[in-house]
């Protein structure tokens, strides 16, 4: 089964509400609901589900429990990946220690900066090497993702240095620069820059209406 | 003119690569080019550019210079927006250092948090105040966009609290909650929890393959 990413998207912004629904207690929720909550058409929710098998019952909708621990199971991760973060900056500090990243689906391995303060000590309980050395250490410590939040200008050469690692496999990149990746490696990035310029264009573009 | 989001997206990455691409003293690109760095196709990089009127030359391609020039007029600010941030956390800390938050195009004018250690202090120059607060203080500094770093248990009510101000216009969130906004506001966001759970799960569809 090849999964289109905006439908992975989706299911994952559907596995989050449904979890915090299942926090507060609810029992059952609709489509229409999901939808509503998400910004995300009734119908596209209704195929999605039932895309991964899971069909909700007409004039009441689904089983917030059951949807949710379906979600959970495709989503599961079959191992703890190891994971490095290059860039031990605010936004690396603040990486760690953003919700997103206590899952137990993954165990921050290692660190990597050029900062000498930083190098060669252990930071929130996690050894840093320089990057010069990144490549190396990866594959020691059998390293698959690379959460790289180094500043723009040093993107490229930090991407250049981690992908001549054997074993790094997928790369997060919060870098506000565009960086060229080999095939072979996933590549996914948040990208804050372009969020908040399209705030600002569509603000503008509002303002003018009015 | 009303632009779809997707296509401000585009331009958004085509002004970055070409700001990045001037930097370096290039003088022309082709579209197969750009979407090359981009992952974009060569056709919507022309259909995207030509929509904005610029023609590139057959065999030359863009002028690197003109071209970056148009965009960067297209998304142009027309006035300094006055910029809130709720939640002086790590993350918080870390936006207000991001490079993508030194932009001549808005100013952070005022903090909020509930630690009683931030409120009513200065903070990287900026005061901070209570949370409670929010509406009061977004309407008499006259701010026009929130930035949202709150914990995600705190998202809602905090989302709730500055959507009692009239000069809110727009919010921009990294908390990892979903949260209901009123439809008079934008609303994006910067979804850290969603690129981290696809890229793991299409590490493990790839596993499989293997």
């Amino acid at each position: 089964m090849k999964v289109a990413e905006p439908t992975i998207e989706r299911l994952i912004q559907y596995y989050r509400l449904l979890t915090q629904m299942k926090e507060e207690g609810r029992k059952v929720v609709s489509s229409l609901q999901i939808g509503e909550m998400l910004g995300i058409k009734a119908s596209q929710v209704r195929k999605d589900l039932s895309y991964f098998g899971e069909i909700g019952k007409r004039g009441v909708g689904y089983h917030v429990n059951r949807l949710c621990a379906h979600i959970e199971n495709i989503l599961a991760s079959p191992k703890v990946w190891r994971v490095a973060l290059a860039g031990v900056g605010n936004l690396g500090m603040a990486l760690m220690a953003h919700a997103a990243f206590q899952s137990y689906k993954f165990e921050a391995d290692a660190l990597f900066d050029v900062d000498p303060e930083k190098v060669g000590h252990e930071i929130m309980g996690v050894h840093c090497w320089h990057i010069d050395d990144i490549a190396k250490v990866i594959d020691e410590r059998n390293i698959e993702v690379l959460i790289l939040a180094v500043p723009a200008e040093a993107g490229q050469s930090c991407v250049d240095k981690a992908a001549q690692s054997k074993s790094l496999k997928g790369i997060l990149s919060f870098t506000p620069a565009t960086v060229v990746v080999p095939e072979r490696i996933l590549f996914f990035r948040v990208d804050i820059f372009v969020e908040l310029e399209k705030l600002l264009f569509f603000l503008k573009e509002q303002e003018k209406i009015r």
